[in-house]
This record gives structure tokens, sequence and C-alpha cells, in this order.
């Protein structure tokens, strides 16, 4: 291959941060044709690192890291994205640390590309987003496709219609697959906890599904869509109503997991007295018009777009000025490694 | 404003061809803060045209090209285009002509870029899809956002997927607002004729309601979105099962009209077959994973994604490599002016 073509197929160099479940993902579309352009110079793990280039292009680098590589060490991956000449470099983000998210504006300063599958920067405290706006004012690009629905296309339709002047008007739907799953299959012919012990085996839940039940994964996927729908809010402004009854919050994940049991009643009596209406239950994120937001259960009518989901689906309902008389609504898988991590990649690819 | 400033304000050059339903609706847009880097250097009717930068500015431009302005030619047109010093320079096709659509590749292979409305070129005859592929190999970059559900993100959503690699297996779907509408409300309580009067009255179908129940318009998106997939369909290659008895296809408008009860029957057979089912009827277009497109009327479960449609609401479910347990659905208003210019408006400032 001629010097000039080589080095056109290297165009972006990549360091990827965790190798979990997105990560792994990630790094087995790095071995497809579609991610030819992507070189990948540096990969790290919460505990070790790797920035050689034999061992970065190793097949198993996922596991080789638990055992070999390097101490984590920040300053020298970015010295490898540094001395890389890719014209495009990229700090791909697939971690959940608050702290990692706390860089990225510094990381974009320095003429870093940043593409991140972590919610802590902007569903996070509002001093932390203002940060990005201010690296993002100064041109620098944030690739956050992967933060919302694992990749479904709302974050970048809600752009392209503020781009026009159009404007969110309000915005509902189920952002969460665990709960999805759980509350399109809620029927009152089971109790809840069976079905969410069933859900947590089949991988629907995180394993202290506490994560998920919290609301709080589903707030901060709403306070991204409407930080980006132009309103400012602050974590404390998501009204979060979570499905953990309160002795339940402080214990640990075993004895929570011992004491399921105790969801059901409450969870009985809202069921049964949506049926009696003709209603269901689901669990919405709801922004209004007026910026308050809100994520919790909420009893909706059968032809509320929500009411006929399956599965794990996520669903997002956008009203806006253009959009008025009936919702623009994207649905459909918004969790899973491979979905996400393409996310990823087609953040990664739209910076090339 | 300092000269440098003036410039980048006005960034982009655009003729606008057509000022009826949508090309009016671009206009009003025209005129809106997020057009601002926007320059309008002609518009077209059918039979006139305008240049004069001082007549362009006038509110009530489309009113005036009824009664003044030049005869229509596309030379003058380019001229003003090429005059123009924006650094990029978009023609914007608001027009149904197949005249026009067939010069876009023409145009493209000019250095401007097209913005289109118009299905014509994209979902015509396949020669005519090949030319606008050589030219967009060159480089050049072809808008055609408005041509699918009036700007529902669905083509940037498959070429984004696309370029990460996955691919399309089926699509399937209800790609017509009027149709939509029709088998939405047929419930069999009223001849689907009344409903149809009803529909048109609304301003729901065409005057004459043939252009929508011939299916033609679902098969030129359904081509669209197949070849934007990879498959390189011929127009002859879909399967196209129209609503219109064969008698029926041949007469004026008038008749047609006072001919509509011969309509009912067929339906409403096929639709008390369906229910004795516990289905319902949808106009659907479908692709499959050997290429294979059909539009028509199918009976579906009611379970069906479509099944659960409201209003005059489009639905696009793709099935693809990476989303394939559950389909990635886009759901929404896809027609209507105002939508459709503002799906102009994004793809010309994706441009800039
Ligand atoms: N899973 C999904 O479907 C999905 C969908 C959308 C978004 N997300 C988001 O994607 C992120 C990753 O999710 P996941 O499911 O892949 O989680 P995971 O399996 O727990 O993986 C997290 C990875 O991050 C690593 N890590 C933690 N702190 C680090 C640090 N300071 N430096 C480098 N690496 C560090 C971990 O290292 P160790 O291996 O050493 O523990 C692990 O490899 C999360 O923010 C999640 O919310 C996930
Ligand atoms: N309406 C929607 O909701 C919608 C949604 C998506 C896509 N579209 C597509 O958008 C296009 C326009 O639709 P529309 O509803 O705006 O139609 P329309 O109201 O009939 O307007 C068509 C316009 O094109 C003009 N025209 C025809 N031939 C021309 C030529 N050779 N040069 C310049 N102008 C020419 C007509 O001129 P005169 O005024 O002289 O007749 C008229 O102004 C169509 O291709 C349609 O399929 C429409």
């Amino acid at each position: 291959m001629p010097a000039a073509k080589r080095e056109q197929a290297f165009a972006i160099a990549v360091v990827l941060l965790g190798t979990g479940v997105v990560g792994g993902a990630f790094l087995k579309l790095l071995n497809t044709p579609a991610a030819a352009s992507l070189h990948l110079v540096g990969a790290a793990n919460s505990r070790r690192q790797q920035t050689e280039p034999a061992k970065l292009a190793e097949r198993n680098l996922r596991e080789q890291l638990k055992s070999t590589g390097a101490q984590r060490d920040d300053a020298v991956l970015l010295a490898a994205l540094a001395a890389s000449d890719a014209a495009t470099k990229v700090i791909v983000d697939a971690t959940a640390s608050t702290a990692l998210a706390a860089r990225h504006a510094e990381w974009l300063a320095q003429g870093y590309h940043v593409v991140t599958a972590n919610k802590s920067l902007g569903g996070g405290e509002l001093p932390g987003w203002r940060t990005l706006q201010a690296a993002l004012a100064n041109g620098a690009r944030y690739g956050d496709s992967a933060t919302v629905g694992a990749g479904l296309p709302v974050l970048s339709t809600l752009r392209r219609l503020r781009q026009c002047g159009d404007a969110l008007l309000t915005l509902e739907g189920v952002f969460s697959g665990s709960l999805s799953y759980l509350f399109n299959g809620y029927d009152g012919s089971r109790p809840f906890s069976a079905l969410l012990r069933e859900a947590r085996e089949r991988g629907y839940t995180e394993p202290d599904p506490r994560a998920d039940l919290s609301g709080e994964d589903v707030a901060r996927k709403l306070l991204i869509i409407a930080r980006n729908a132009g309103f400012a809010l602050g974590w404390d402004e998501v009204q979060v109503e979570s499905l953990v009854p309160e002795p339940l919050r402080a214990i640990d994940t075993g004895e929570f997991l011992a004491r399921l049991e105790e969801l059901d009643e409450p969870l009985a009596t809202l069921h049964a007295e949506a049926k009696a209406r003709g209603n269901v239950l689901r669990f919405l994120a709801r922004l209004n018009q007026r910026g308050h937001a809100r994520v919790g259960l909420v009893e909706v009518p059968a032809e509320h777009p929500a009411a006929r989901l399956y599965g794990t689906d996520n669903q997002f309902a956008l009203t806006t000025t253009r959009y008025h008389t009936q919702p623009l609504v994207i649905q459909g898988p918004g969790a899973g490694p491979e979905v996400t991590a393409q996310a990823l990649l087609g953040d990664v690819l739209a910076l090339g």
C-alpha cells in the first residue's frame, strides 16, 4: 500500500477507556471493515492500560489487559494520542466513571475529540455541563449518541430540528429497557417480584436491580435530552420517583434481593386501580413546555404510545413547534453492547 | 456589519425550483433566523422565474411570480447561482417535475449541490439513479431527506447504520399519510368511500385520490430506501397492488369521484375477513432480505406495529443485522408543508 493510502486508512487515532460490555463490543467493531480508518493507540480498564502497538493489535486485548499492561495513567494515554500523526484524535469513553467524565472538557480544550457512552457529564451536575458547553463553543466536538437510547437517533434528530429553528415543546417516553420490560409484562397475574427476578436472570437488569428501579439512569437521559433542547436543568431539578421503597434503599444487594416481595403489594394496588380505569402502568420520563422534568410510574390510557410497547424497547416521543399535532416517535432497542458500540463508532466516523 | 461577517452570514446561495405547497413553506422558513446563512438568488414556478435581488427579497414573492417575472429558463437561474460569491451553492427542487429531476446529476457534476423534495430521480427509473450515484462518487452531495417521510430521520439513520457496517435486513411500514388515515380509521362501520370523501375534503388526499390509492408514491419511497440500503432495484421490480379497480383507472377525476362506491364492496369483504381473524388491514410497503419489494394492502395482527398507528402518521420499521430482535421504528407526521420545508432547510444547512 502506498504511504499516502496507508495514512488515509488510519485517519483517526483512538484511545479507548473501558473494556467492559460496551468497550469489548467496540473492540470487536474495530476489526470490521467499517472501522478501517480507525487506529487504536491506547486502551484501558480501571486498573491497567496498554499503548504498545503490537499488544494493542492482539485479538484478546481485553483479556490481556486484565493480567498484563501498565499501571493506569491518563497522561501516558494522552501522550500516545499526541504522538500519532492521524488527522483526527479521539478519546472514546466506555466507562461509567464520573472522574473520567469530569476530564472530558479538558481533553476537548486540548484539541482531542471525545466520544462517550458515559452519561456522567451530560447527565450530571450542571457546572460540568456548562464546562462542556464552553468547550463546544470553541469548536470542539462531543459525540454523545450512545448516552441516550444506545444510539437511537434521538439526539441527532433533536439537534437537527433545533438547527432549523424548531423547538422541543414536550418529551415523553420510556428510556429504560429493563423498566420497559417490567411494565410491558406486568399484568397482575404474577407478583412484580417474580417478574423482576426473571428479568434479572435474563440479564435485563443490573446485578443490583435498584440501579434500574431508582430511575436515576432514566433521569440522566432525560437531563441530557432536556439540556440539548435548551433547558439548562440541574440534576436536582428532575423529580425522580424511585420504585424502591425507603426501607430497601440503604441495605446491601443480597438483602435487597431477599426482600423483593416488599415491592409487590403497592404495585399490585396501583395496577388494579389502573386496570379498573382501562389504563396501564408505565415508567415514564417526561419534560413539559415549562421545562419541568419528571421520572416515575404513570398510569396511561391504552391509546398512549407507551402503552403499545413490547419487550425491552425504548420509546422517545418528541412534540415540537412543527411536530405538534402528533409527536415524532423513535422506538426500538435502547441498550445492548452491539448497538451501543455501533453508536460510538458512528460518532467517531462522523468526526473523520 | 464588517464585510467578513456579512459574507459569512450569506454562506449559502440558493435557487428554489417550485413555489407550491412545499416551496411556499420553504420561502417562509427563509425569513427565519435559522436560515440567516441562506441567500436566495433565484426562484421559479413552472412558467416564470425571478433572479432580481430586490424582487426576490419581497415577502409576496410567491404571488408576484404568478403575475410578473421572466420566462422560465434554467440557464439564467444557474447563471445567477454561478455569479454568487457564496462558498456553497445549492439548487432546491420543490417540484414533482421528472424533467427537472433528470437534470440533478448534471447540476451536481457542475459543482452545485442539490436538495430535493422531488422523488422522481431517487425513486424513478434505475438509469437515473445510477447517474446520480456516479455524480455522488465524485464527491457531490445530494440532500434527499424530504423525499421519504417528509424529513423523518429515516434515510439519515439508514446511512449511518450502513457506514458502521450494519445492513438492512427487512423494512416495513406505512409510507403514506392518506393511506394511513384511511386504514387506521376504516372499521367497517361506514363505507370506505365515505371515509375517502371525508379524507379528501380534509385535504389528506390529493385532489384526485387515485394518486394515493395507486400506491405509486409509496413505491417511490420504498425504492429510495431500498436503493439507499444497497438494493439497486428497478422501478418495475416493486410489486405494487393498486387499490383502484381496473375499470376506474383510466377515467377522468370527476367520473372517478362519482364512482367511489365501487371501492366499497371488495374492501368490506377483506375487512370482515380480517376482523374475523382478529386482524386489521394496513397499506404496507415491505422489503425483504432478498430485496423483494412489495406495496399493497395486508392483513396484520393487532400486535403488529402498523396496527397501532393513529391519524395520518407514517411508520418505518427497520430490521438490521444489529437491530434484529426488535426493529428500530421511526414514526410520525410524514407529510405537510412545514415539516417538508424544514427537511429541505436541514439538508441545505448540512452542506454549509
Ligand atoms: N451496556 C449498555 O447497553 C449500555 C448502553 C448505553 C450506554 N451504556 C453506558 O456505557 C458505559 C459502559 O457500560 P458497560 O455496560 O460496558 O459497563 P461495564 O461492563 O461495567 O464496563 C465498564 C468498563 O469501564 C472500566 N473503567 C472504570 N473506570 C475506569 C477508568 N478510570 N479508566 C478506564 N477504565 C475504567 C471498567 O474497568 P474494569 O474492567 O477494570 O472494571 C470496565 O472495563 C456506562 O456509562 C453505561 O451507562 C451502556
Ligand atoms: N406536500 C407534502 O407534504 C410533500 C411532502 C414530501 C414531499 N413532497 C414533494 O414535494 C414536491 C412538491 O410538492 P408540493 O405539494 O409543493 O406540490 P405543488 O403544490 O403542486 O407545487 C409544485 C410546484 O412546482 C412547480 N413546478 C412544476 N414544474 C416546474 C418547473 N419545471 N420549474 C419550476 N417549477 C416547477 C409548480 O409551478 P406552478 O406553481 O407554476 O404550478 C409548483 O409551484 C413534490 O415532489 C412532492 O411529492 C411533498
